[in-house]
């Protein structure tokens, strides 16, 4: 299906600038899995470009090894369903470098919309972010690892996505299993 | 909340039996981040029991050793948050003891409801689901590691849950990410 709701979204996985346990800002490392289980999910879900953000020059090398491996690699013959699942896959050294991407790629600049486990100011809901997609605007869903985007981050994006509620007040998801659920809620096909 | 939906809910990770590749029934080793991203989701959705399947000794002592580590050693003081989650991490050798254990806590023996990509036959779609459960059935929802439960459980199981379905024909989630987004579907708080 063509589909202004996928064509239009990308996401991001922001290994800097993220927190750590004391909410200092830091660097983490880039963890395999993530990019597996971010890229398997994109592709379920339509989704073209997944970028792995981190500025450590050795990260950006290894995840470019890993990335290689499943789409031109010994495993592209071993597994061809993780190739067509990492071919989306761009590692890149900045979120400001992933707007300047995508504002090339459509012509026009994307909103940046953030996930946080504990907003600290006005959110969006899956609804309003459908609805800006819709409206033909560019975006990028941005997941952050360790605990989450640095509060600088989320201050600046042009939006922050409501977190999940489950049930109950318990909310510490890995960024694996939020992001699935967060792009099931906006994309998936439900009953 | 009190909650018919969740008290009588488990959910089981299992090891055996479960596909490779090739289609043979195999037993898959433990993945760590399995245990901790389904416990925390499970955590998340108000479900008090995980049981990680295995019947092979030394990864029930080495699954052992790393709940132990989160409840009651270092990282119990570390990451209080994650203890909380892996209290309900139960380690079991076979789905037919997970039968058995949840007979006697309930009383009456549960309905085994498997997943699968692709199922082999009819399937109940979370409405039925939910159903199930409300009617005071309990219920054991089983997820299949490596290439998934092995055909010989899913047509012994009770019920077989109808497939994700993305924006497609691409299907394959890692049992972490589907399992998040199944638990999401029958019991999160949509919009």
């Amino acid at each position: 299906l063509t589909d202004s709701l996928t064509d239009n979204l990308s996401i991001a996985l922001a290994h800097h600038p993220v927190q750590n346990k004391h909410g200092d800002t830091i660097t983490s490392a880039v963890t395999n899995l993530d990019v597996h289980d971010l890229a398997r999910c994109a592709r379920t879900y339509g989704i073209n470009t997944v970028f792995v953000v981190t500025p450590l020059e050795d990260q950006i090398r290894l995840i470019g090894q890993l990335v290689a491996h499943w789409v031109s690699g010994y495993g592209a013959t071993y597994n061809p369903k993780r190739r067509e699942a990492l071919e989306g896959v761009q590692i890149i050294e900045s979120l400001e470098a992933v707007r300047e991407t995508v504002a090339l790629r459509h012509g026009t600049p994307p909103k940046l919309v953030a996930t946080a486990a504990r907003p600290p100011g006005e959110t969006m809901d899956p609804v309003g972010l459908k609805r800006l997609l819709e409206a033909g605007a560019p975006v990028v869903l941005v997941f952050g690892t360790a605990w989450g985007l640095a509060p600088a981050f989320l201050q600046t994006a042009d939006h922050v996505l409501a977190p999940i509620r489950g049930r109950g007040d318990y909310n510490h998801l890995s960024v694996r299993t939020a992001a699935a659920i967060i792009l099931d809620r906006l994309l998936g096909d439900r009953h």
